[in-house]
């Protein structure tokens, strides 16, 4: 059984707790989610983010607000929970393991919707453990494969956060590094602090210097400079959604990595577990791209940086095209040449 | 005569004041500059910056210097204006506008070092006031050349503060928007907020709100995904050193926009009087690009970002190969191609 090595979220004695995001590295804040609204709203404020942490708190979220309702009518009961996971489903629009999550919980409901509701109940929260075992178990495997592109000497470049917290506790990107520091290697990872919300200077850095691997923080207009230096090896990100061509939805800034990287001939990959793909959508023109609230650009914990009426432009996620993108590094191993995964 | 359009410095009744960069837009502080020390700290601590600005602020400091020094003696006289020279040269080592205005108040003090303490001390002041009046002239006129560029519709990118506040008052990149501003075309600027010192969201919005041009801030990893939706037209940044090829210091994240252009064929402009132009330097390689405190990139106003003891890297410039930069706008005009125009 793996074992999380970050603990983003957990499910204990009938009740869902999540590390607050927001106040890392500062505070190490534990917040219990009481019922479906904060749950909704621990996605949507970003307490809890990243693509897969995201599905798993919402598969979690869907069971409490199972076992929360008291009823013997099993139709009300199952439309009330499909009532439920249509509303997580509006938390947040881009990362496509929140809406993975939810259908397999939906299906539940709908295969066994003959099932006694103390059946139900335990079976959404069957499913909602599995979720979270099988993403645990793909991130480590996506540990696993990636390490074999660590050498020593390297200097990795990563953006955002796509650690533990951004999963069910073992990272897909940072899995990477974590597995290939277990292995003794050498390096060192460049961490793009992340703007406008600095998942990369907050999150990042502090997992990595949890585990004891060197890391350099830079802010994200630095890392083409860096490049043409030559001191950048190799780039590995998350996704939050990926479409079946390949193209990549993942935090703004990743488009302009991967086409740096392009220019300077440095390899760029994925690191994603299989529900990170949406076999449903053809290219990335699809997938959509949410907009957040103009205070993320022009306040810096909580104090401005910009006229207070500054007109601003916040798309929290860009698409990167798939021939940009050198490898998906999945479960199963490392992708190189995308498109057939899904229809095959 | 030409006025700027923004109060950044200004010698008045023999005294020395600048407008301080680091507490706006919030507040509009006025600093007076008592001694060469507080003109020394004012430009390594950022409460003025932008390469022609501190050239300005630099020679007004050797006459405020040269004022205060109560002698008869001729050559001592000269010997501490010449060290206050050397001492303000090591206040930052990228800009060359610094070094172009401290050498030419060297020039007087070697010129006529024969003439009395009185007239010298008339003619240091008469030099750093021409240096002062010939950046307003040239910013003019860059304005000027530069705004047949601008057509109607147009969205234009600029990062960190080439404007009022950077110059004499009449900026290079953002005299190209106020001159276009005057001819009344429309016009929106995408402004970066230009980590680590944001001088893109602090600055830029505020000389662009001031002047009734419209802008949208954004984060600097936005750009390159703006480039590939097709809504930027045109970039045009500032410079703080050219080299004889044209290789070009500027504030870091110049590089990586300039390769995003290229990729997306987006042109790519660098606004310059010839006063940034360093004849001694052949290529960008021997310029060299100051590294900054590590807490300019972990702490935002005086906020921890990330963890208090994070390894950083913050260099404050980075360097723009030549072949990269579609014309450099000069006083003279649009230099489409760089090279022999020093040696000529």
């Amino acid at each position: 059984m793996i074992k999380p090595i970050i603990k983003t979220l957990w499910w204990e004695n009938g009740r869902l707790y999540i590390i607050d995001q927001r106040v890392l590295p500062e505070k190490e804040r534990i917040l219990e989610l009481k019922n479906i609204r904060d749950v909704w709203e621990s996605i949507r404020n970003l307490s809890i983010r990243g693509a897969p942490a995201i599905g798993c708190v919402a598969a979690y979220g869907v069971t409490l607000s199972a076992l929360r309702i008291d009823t013997k009518d099993s139709k009300g009961f199952i439309k009330e929970i499909k009532s439920n996971i249509k509303y997580l489903k509006t938390s947040r629009p881009t990362a496509y393991n929140l809406f993975f999550a939810l259908s397999r919980m939906e299906r539940v409901l709908e295969e066994f919707s003959d099932m006694s509701i103390s059946w139900l109940k335990e079976r959404l929260l069957k499913e909602a453990e599995n979720i979270y075992r099988e993403d645990l178990d793909c991130c480590y495997k996506i540990g696993v494969n990636g390490a074999r592109l660590i050498q020593d000497n390297m200097n990795i470049l990563t953006h955002c956060n796509a650690g533990g917290l951004a999963t069910s506790g073992y990272g897909t990107a940072l899995a990477v590094f974590f597995t290939a520091k277990k292995q003794k290697k050498k390096f060192n990872v460049f961490v793009n602090e992340t703007r406008p919300v600095l998942q990369g200077a907050r999150l990042t850095t502090w997992e990595l210097k949890k585990a004891g691997i060197p890391y350099t923080l830079i802010c994200d207009n630095m890392a083409g400079y860096l490049m043409n230096l030559g001191r950048i090896d190799m780039i590995i990100t998350g996704a939050d959604r990926i479409a079946k061509n390949g193209d990549t939805a993942n935090k703004i800034g990743t488009y302009s990595l991967a086409v740096l990287a392009k220019y300077h001939k440095v390899d760029f990959y994925i690191a994603a577990p299989y529900s990170t793909f949406d076999p449903s959508i053809k290219n990335g023109k699809d997938i959509p791209v949410e907009e957040r609230d103009a205070e993320e650009v022009r306040k810096i914990k909580g104090r401005l940086i910009a006229p207070s009426d500054a007109p601003v432009y916040n798309p929290a996620f860009d698409i990167t095209p798939t021939h940009l993108i050198k490898g998906f590094i999945t479960e199963d191993g490392i992708i190189k040449k995308p498109g057939g995964w899904l229809s095959g």
